[in-house]
């Protein structure tokens, strides 16, 4: 029978059972692993594996459909991972925006409301009450990467009424909750009327370094920087520099060249900024792993019924 | 000429000179204080005072009108502190609805993203992502208060797409942001169906210890709870009890029934707690700010021409 590999330790036994009578439906039989060691040795003889593990694909010569469980798909690119070349491989981009988004209105508003420092306050059992805060409310707000985290943080911010929401992507075509959308070539323009910039971009050669340190500093000074995509894509030395001189308001990070970030970053004692240990988007959220499971599902259908599958990555552009 | 004496220290250049030109067009004089020694000295023959000192009533035996900037009026109630007993008095209930209802926002994220444990992880430069997170998507949401900053929050919470929000207010009468509200003799009842508990109730001799044992028993073990009213409205025994034996999933509380908190207060220590100290709805947001001096004078107006003024408080009811 023809075989699904399933590893991935958040699955419920719902979970389970959903994928298992799928499965059934159309002559596949699901298997679900318990440890690497089981996984990899039944991925001799799958057709389709459902999980993360960048290991897999090199152990399943039969290999015809990789589906991971994560939005980035840059590990899975090269062609050195695969031991059957033409596997395709589709990513669950689409599962992580409602818990990416909130994560994004929470870091935004504190960073705002200086959380930061009334946390500090509170821990030293202070009480003081003056600090002067900003607002979402008649702020300019840029969501650098427009996809499905864009979109879902714009539905979300614009209840704060904002002065305005622009969302910046390749294509420059408005998926519809922007007010605008600028082609990444226009990103200059939209940087010095910014003050939240979201930063949701994928891994990829062309976002690595796009916020390098001339573009920071197009920002003004008293903009916030939230970065839930891709640590890559900002340049940390500079925005730690620009925090400590007060030339930007502040930043959360939830993404980093380096993760771990390394017990001897200077972003450890950085001033203004929040610190997330890349938690925005996993697969702590009961409903992230839903949506998971519910995709999968879906190009399960495509596949057995031969048409394309909906969340497929170019494993040469790598989205 | 007539005078108004205005004394609030958070007024800019800006506000100072639309509130001279209204006064001015209209026969008054406004007089700005310096110092709490001007402003009782100024104060024996002020028409209307716009401030919170609650000494100064007493030192005005002319007072026809006392605006003050805070949405509670329960310290200006008391004939006692007034030299003048037919004054009238008004608040500036309106303007604290976008600060507080982000607060809230902010806050309920907070608890749900597990922001206080991952804040401790990165304090002790730790890196951790596996703690079970929940979201707004699907919550039940009821939200106690249904005034201006129930209805603010309402608005920027169903984006976040909850299953529910019901609000609990004295009438039963839905506002129109709430999918159904109760009257506070049905509170009971919507208790147990809540995942978010948001309390925005003013400080009046109803709203002291509502949420009692009792009550805060009726909540599920899974549920939020956020208070940014008054302090008096929740029982903080009970409630931190729960907190740490694990019957409530976590609160956020910006008032208490002492503040500032004391030193000793177990509080402090309390698991689960978000403590911050009573900033929700100050006036450290210049939007907070803009919105009292506009509503002051939208009254003024209302006050030269002989109308009702449109946020009277009844100082018997409170409210």
């Amino acid at each position: 029978m023809k075989k699904i590999l399933v590893d991935i330790a958040q699955l419920t036994p719902a979970h389970r059972a959903a994928i298992s009578e799928a499965a059934a439906r159309r002559g596949f039989a699901a298997v679900f692993c318990e440890s690497r060691e089981q996984a990899l040795a039944e991925a001799a003889d799958a057709e389709i594996i459902f999980g993360p593990d960048v290991a897999l694909p090199g152990a399943a010569p039969r290999l015809k459909w990789l589906c991971v469980p994560s939005a980035g798909a840059e590990a899975y690119l090269s062609p050195e991972i695969y031991a059957s070349p033409e596997a395709v491989l589709t990513n669950s981009s689409g599962a992580y925006g409602v818990t990416i988004a909130e994560h994004i209105v929470m870091a935004a508003l504190e960073l705002m409301r200086r959380q930061l420092d009334y946390d500090k306050i509170v821990a030293g059992r202070g009480w003081r009450r003056d600090l002067p805060i900003r607002s979402l409310r008649g702020s300019r707000i840029a969501l650098l990467g427009a996809g499905d985290i864009g979109r879902t943080a714009a539905r979300r911010l614009r209840g704060f009424e904002p002065a305005s929401i622009t969302g910046v992507n390749r294509s420059g075509k408005n998926p519809g909750e922007f007010d605008r959308v600028l082609p990444v070539s226009r990103l200059d323009e939209a940087l010095p009327e910014t003050d939240l910039l979201v930063m949701s971009l994928p891994g990829t050669p062309e976002t690595a370094g796009i916020m390098d340190a001339r573009r920071l500093a197009l920002l003004p000074e008293d903009t916030y920087l939230v970065n839930v995509g891709r640590g890559s894509a900002v340049d940390e030395a500079a925005l730690a520099a620009m925090l400590r001189d007060g030339r930007l308001a502040g930043a959360a990070l939830d993404v980093f060249e380096t993760e771990p970030l390394p017990p001897d970053s200077p972003l450890w004692d950085c001033p203004r900024l929040l610190i997330t240990p890349h938690v925005a988007g996993n697969m702590t959220l009961g409903y992230t792993v839903d949506r998971i499971v519910e995709m999968f599902l879906e190009d399960f259908d495509n596949y057995c019924d031969g048409r394309p599958l909906r969340r497929r990555v170019d494993r040469n552009k790598g989205y």
